[in-house]
């Protein structure tokens, strides 16, 4: 999973840095393939922050998320990576990331992951 | 966003300030413009206050938020000057001001800011 | 809003007072009149406490609740004073109103009120 | 509301006593009748609990409950006997009884008791 | 209940070990014999965790849960079985099983046990 | 299943005979008894018409209903026994019963008859 | 039932006379009073109609189903009521009312007619 | 796909042969096994038909459907079989089976016959 | 209502004109203003055709639909004006407009008109 | 459009071609890519069909449709060039196509084509 580079996200400056509020985006159609068997995999991304100086430009998150498309990703992975992408993108008093996915042999998976953890 | 001026918002006298409750106003049919495409933006905003001495009234509320309909705003300076300009008329115990905009390229946002933060 | 008199309400003993347990009655039919407009108003009224030594009579509550149905009212004023008239009447170890309201001009309005705040 | 006795509820021996766990049942087509019309009664009754030693055989519970069919009970009283009934028969960590009753007059009921309360 | 060995089931290593984060599986599509009446039961069971060094593998899982497909269970030891057998293999932070069961007799069940107790 | 008489049942005059218009009644908190297992039955019936001269009085078709509380009564035998009997008291244009029987061992029940068939 | 005079509705220029088209208007809070108990009823209305020469003033309508707030009136009798009130008015090619009430007594009630029946 | 046998569903006699009316048995928990994976299938299924002479007896249905739970079946083929096996049992004036199966792969199948087709 | 002109709208060729089929697009944030009383209507429109030789262009067809936000319409003109519109544009074998619209005084509207009528 | 090749579908015998019955498979994670923008779309995709002597290989119709995921297609032109490529594979007594593709710029669409049309 080396791609996409984080350079492909972009940040606009907070224009209520003086308050503590929560901005929440959530990609209802994020696609990229299973590792192992090289099938599709479907789910919906949720980021929920606290902006510091710094907010996620949403077209550049879309498009950052859209390079995993054809990307072989574990969900655990992918999660923890996202997270640790727009960290350090952002600097955020404190963010959330939630990854969704759709059922696969009768089972369906989430994984969220915090920081601070 | 100079427009729309504060000065729409009209209070009246909170009934029972001897006592800490909940008011809560959910405006089912925001829209503005997006500053950037010039796209029309669709969302809920609801606002939950403990009054102080002065509630706001629904219908100037209703006016003031339809102002807005074809100004351009980013979702997260819009809910921040909504919280400011509302305490800012009712001086309210505490407010959350809650935005949630609907799907635009496949993702949706929700914004939420808090008095005091 | 003079009308109407508490003295409709009934209550009957509490039959297990020694125990905090909570009674939650939802009125799913409530309907008034707007003091400005004169335009009817409906909602849904729901009444949670934990009785002390009184419980209030289902059937009385209900027609209390009708007889507002052509008084003018607003909504603030409206659960405030069905908390303070059922906080009088059973002297509830503690009790929540909470009234919510279907939508006029786009917008609905929920006010909830607790004993003691 | 003298019968049902509580000699029909019968107890397994809890299969996990080292460890706090939570067990629910809940019976979806709970009736019996207002004691006052005469009228029948519908409801939903949820046990949650946390088992010592004893946890309650299912098929006797819904036995149990059946026996009320053709019983005048108050709400605030059944759940109140049903919970005290069972805590005298398990003995357990904790337990609480929710009993959600159908509208009757535009009004839905519910009670809610919890042991220790 | 003896089967099916716990070495049915794989782990695999943390990508994150770092940070204290969640993963939940939801198996849509249990099925067990009732030890009773030898009647199918159906359920839905959910697993919550906190990894420290391992995660399970989820396809291991699938057959895992399989092999209990004609096997006799009593809901809440088969919970606090899982539970078990996921705690040896796994050594989590945390976690929860939560197991939910279809109507049988007009009620219904669900079994939630957690590690640490 | 010789209860409960037909003479239950009363009629009111059509107050519009000289239009064909559809009247549906449903009652959803139908219950009898299993008259293999004696355990109760749950269901929902709904009565859809067109009358000719006469109406069936609402309350009355409620006490009839209520009347098969303790009998033992097959579903299919059942909806057209109720089929039946307001055919005999109604005489209507045309009339369809609808029962809705819920979940037993997994299986839920519908019953549709229709006069004339 | 007497009132409400037929002269509260208002017409206008059908736009389109020479296309049939529909046109439905749903009145979501309509209330009046049972002629039996004087207990409030509740429900929603539902006019189609395809329009000749007129359609209906929307705020005309809605005036008008206010004034029967206070009014005594069998579902049966309103229903054939506002039809034939509507056709007077408007003569339209066809028309449907449909009047969907609220449950009484475990018991809901819709009445569906039709013009030309 | 050889067992199980017809002999294991029975029938009991139409109590209103005179009449053509719907019987609708709906199966929610019904699991056989993919005859290419050995995977297990899980899905619903629902019977409809007008009966002639003879009703299928619910608990030799329900008896029947399990015995295809350790049975590699196709959709296709299931569906046809189960719809002879009842036509030749009930000689039924009509009749659909529709199974509605999970999905698999991120497909869902539905597979509905008729007879007469 | 003279915008906006049908110069707006874009066609492309149909790709498969030899074979019926059914296009539906639905815009679910249409926006103008009540000519009346000036104030911002909401509603879903939706467009179903079979196409003759010419599709409309989905990106032309949202930026008319655009152009309507500050104008002043009525319900039914606007259906009807839009299906006059569309036909002009794409001369379809059959099309067919649906309006829904929000509540406006406790009353909600669809108007739906076809071609050929 | 030119991928993929129809000969990525693979056929087995109907089962049942004495009877005509319908199959119905529901791919609910299609996506490929819009021709114009390069943006990936997604959608639900529903075959519905009689089978006359061949019925198609549901995996072999998961990955036919996972091969769009790079291409550019429209809407319009997919639904018909998958019944095309599906008539032409299984000549069957008739068949529908429905592509239902999620929200882009506030519109959704759905396409149905079928043969015989």
């Amino acid at each position: 999973m080396p791609p996409p580079p984080i350079t492909m996200l972009e940040a606009f400056e907070n224009p209520a840095p003086e308050r503590d509020y929560e901005i929440v985006h959530t990609a209802h159609e994020f696609t990229s393939v299973c590792p192992v068997t090289g099938q599709p995999d479907f789910g919906q991304l949720t980021f929920t922050y606290v902006a510091d100086q710094k907010c996620v430009e949403l077209r550049s998150l879309k498009l950052y998320l859209q390079s995993f498309r054809n990307e072989g990703v574990f969900y655990e992975a992918l999660v923890n990576r996202l997270l640790a992408d727009l960290v350090q993108l952002l600097e955020p008093r404190r963010m959330e990331v939630r990854g969704s996915f759709t059922v696969r042999g009768g089972m369906s998976t989430v994984v969220i992951a915090r920081h601070p953890s």
